[in-house]
């Protein structure tokens, strides 16, 4: 075969889709995650083809000795195995490192009916190499929750639409009932970019999702406990922007000590019930300008 | 290469996931749907392997000229395909045809807001060679619709925790006003196995199916209009046991010429709004025994 | 809400897709699965719902406490779920326990190149009520593996093609030489229908899945790895017909302590490099008739 | 409901995972595709929600109305609907649109064995309020095909691993004889950013892609066909690195009229025969830089 004039470079080369068992320390407790990881490094222009096996050794060595190893997080995993593509990848500049993994919270509509509740973690890391130093790391770390939506439009159309039928409706002691309209369920992901040495707690992340949203939803919900939380998610319809706007106006709140710096990006869907398709919004900012929005 | 003994029959042997596009004739118009085929054949044991090139043979005679040439429906497809696949493969006993796609049909909340709505249709027939005669062919035809449930017991749970905060809701004239629940997705699918000679029209299957559900949907809806859909679905609240029955039920007049031998398959999927899981029944019987109970 | 005349009994009602963490025990390790359940019983004629909180109960119950007490394994698990479901749903007959999960082991080409290779289980257990004793219970348990398949069809047309060129090929001493020809990334599942007490366990079923593909395949190999496994999958060309035939005619052999009654069905799927769809082949038996096989 | 302050505008807001049937007009023929699009404007914010329901509409009257009246393609569709959202949604600066759809091409390895090969098109519009004139559009075009890869490396390691046992193989009549090893189903895309009034075929840009890979892969391939294609991806091995740079530097031939400032990501997907997992490579560059790097 003829030699290739390798002129070309490439932003990035690597593995996809392989799949680990990842250990992490939480709480005290040791939880393993299935996890699914994409690594990649750009290849320069003087060289042919990329030394894939060593990805595949240093997701060996750092993930699978997470079995018996716990380490403290999938993203500090992640800023690991980026680092060390640097340094088995001498050619390579940059490298980024993706994984995802189902994650499980133990929570329930009372302290007697708490299940594990299933969530979605990602995360992403870039490391660049910097002259003479250590390289420069960025990272993003994204949760995600699925909850409940009602649709304030609909629940406002309705009344008119119910009370030539029900005049009573209009009775000043009605004004707060709560009436019908579509609800689904929703799908909320925040993502957070972090320069390094800023951490962020994934459980917090959700809990700023699910406060977002009409109402959390719950695995084990008994016979009272179901009108519980369809009063709760009527009494706080929202539209997908209502679920953006509440989740980004209150990151500056929730995250106090994360810098202005940290990008922000939100994205929720709404597998509506009244119809076939996914109603979605979604926004990215830094959580500087949220408080510049806050405090406007 | 040193030969196997080839004992072992195999019940299927064929290929599988293949794209093609077919086109159909609906109400005199040509209709391309984007279809997924599996066929395959059983392998005797005194042959060692199936000749797979004459599938995808077969495929591009019998499906890829409809593009020029549509045919009556995607299962009358399937029928020729199967039982051309035991003309080809003069070893085999039986034949195997699958096939799926994506199907749109006009509808809408009324006549000025009509849009192209998207339904599932997979179809099956399975050839067996008959000695001295043409193959004996049976047929599956199975249609799937989307639309909504709203759950009655919520409904009902929901009316005692809101009585205390609004007493006029015990008023006689409130008895029938439709109390908050949650209502969400449901996907529901009907499968008719059918004889030779036994037809049966798939927006026929559809049309049987919206009608189970709490509501159907509709991709346009106007302010008003989701307030008239909500209130559908509200005011015909349905478990998946509902759902389930009310589509068996239903079968009997809906299609009142198919034999008592059809068989029946009902399958519903409700995509919860207050859980992260699906709640889900099935059921199958035939027409006959649907017809009795009918009557008994 | 009018009643409805509960008239129709339904096969299976429950809920779906509901994701769990799941704590075994191999090897004296606990491992954690991200499993995904199904549960579902029947509803008799004269009851108009299931109490599906019951189900999520359950699940809470018997699969959340794995995380402090692991169980011994994903399908103990499920015949527990199902037996279950009967006490809580007194008036149901039967019950239907599915789930599945990705699985790891450690493996290599050798041992210091070994790592965690994914896998995927799915188990199902299936509980029936009988008369003044403890329902009788049917388990399925299956096994996946990816490995490697090489087709023996092309590889001998592509020495008849080579052969004009290359007269050399025809000298004695390059009989066995193999010749190039299309490989591909099969996947092969093995599924055991097990009546109450009889035990199997997974990893033999992953061992004789990958004996039966051309090779198995592994997430490290070094230079000169690559060649070694590409060599034994083409000193092992193979259709999808024989990995079949392979896999079934070995079970006798690896599963010597397994009754006659042992329902077995095997399925291979190869994703053709030289096509966009995959090669398929399939087949359902018991032990006993494999048995009678390999001594006829 | 209290009024929430909409203080915060959203970047996107809209629906998603909407199907349609496409009408297109190609060669003369009407061919119509199973479209998935997804449509957003921003919210300023002055304005609580986006009216959702005008996206439904015109989706409805420009992508139905295509099955009487076909359109030129899938990315003129796009923009047409991208610049109509800005028109009934006055409050928005910016409009987006996706859609994605499977696409056939007659191909064959012959012209006796053509048949329909599907092929995966994606396209995006993004349309932004120019002060005092028609709106600025930004699109692109992605095409996705299938074919095939062998590996260069494994070929130059099996053939060392053979010479001890094989001598004749270091005959000089055997220089170029292909050997042995892995070869796989490769998955590449092209994507185009193009500015208004530019166009570029979507047939154009598969051929490109087919050319870029080891050998491309039909449906239909009897005995004597495998091997041709076999020794065509033999002759020609490829790493992922090798796909995207031969891709990357045949543009500027392949497409001459298009201007430089033409955006170009490519993207390439090999499932790996010897790993679980897929070993991948992407770039992103524009079309002068491209012509620069020939010409230098």
């Amino acid at each position: 075969m003829a030699p290739r004039v390798a002129r070309q470079g490439l932003r990035h080369v690597g593995i996809e889709d392989i799949r680990k068992p990842l250990t992490v320390l939480r709480g005290g407790r040791a939880i393993t995650l299935t996890a699914t990881f994409g690594v990649t490094v750009d290849l320069p222009s003087s060289r042919k083809g990329s030394d894939l096996s060593r990805n595949a050794e240093i997701l060996a060595e750092i993930v699978d000795r997470t079995v018996t190893q716990p380490v403290q997080s999938m993203e500090w995993a992640c800023s690991e195995i980026a680092k060390e593509l640097l340094v088995r990848h001498p050619y390579a500049q940059c490298s980024r490192v993706r994984v995802s993994a189902t994650h499980f919270l133990l929570k329930g509509i009372s302290p007697d009916r708490r299940s594990m509740e299933d969530y979605h973690l990602s995360a992403e890391a870039q490391a660049m190499r910097v002259n003479g130093g250590p390289p420069s790391l960025t990272r993003w770390l994204a949760a995600e929750a699925v909850g409940m939506t009602a649709c304030p439009c609909a629940m406002s159309t309705a009344r008119d639409l119910l009370l030539p039928d029900y005049p009573l409706l209009s009775d000043p002691s009605m004004a707060t009932l709560p009436i019908i309209t579509h609800n689904q369920r929703n799908r909320t992901r925040l993502t957070f970019e972090l320069h390094e040495g800023v951490e962020v707690e994934a459980d917090d992340m959700i809990a700023t999702i699910e406060a977002a949203q009409s109402s959390p939803t719950y695995a084990i919900l008994k016979r009272g406990d179901e009108a519980k939380v369809v009063l709760t998610a009527h009494r706080d319809p929202k539209f997908v922007e209502d679920v953006m706007r509440d989740l980004l106006s209150s990151l500056p709140k929730r995250f106090p000590s994360l810098p202005d710096a940290v990008g922000v990006l939100a994205e929720t869907w709404s597998e509506e019930s009244i119809h076939k398709y996914d109603v979605v919004a979604s926004h990215d900012t830094t959580l500087g300008e949220l408080r510049q929005n806050a405090s406007a």
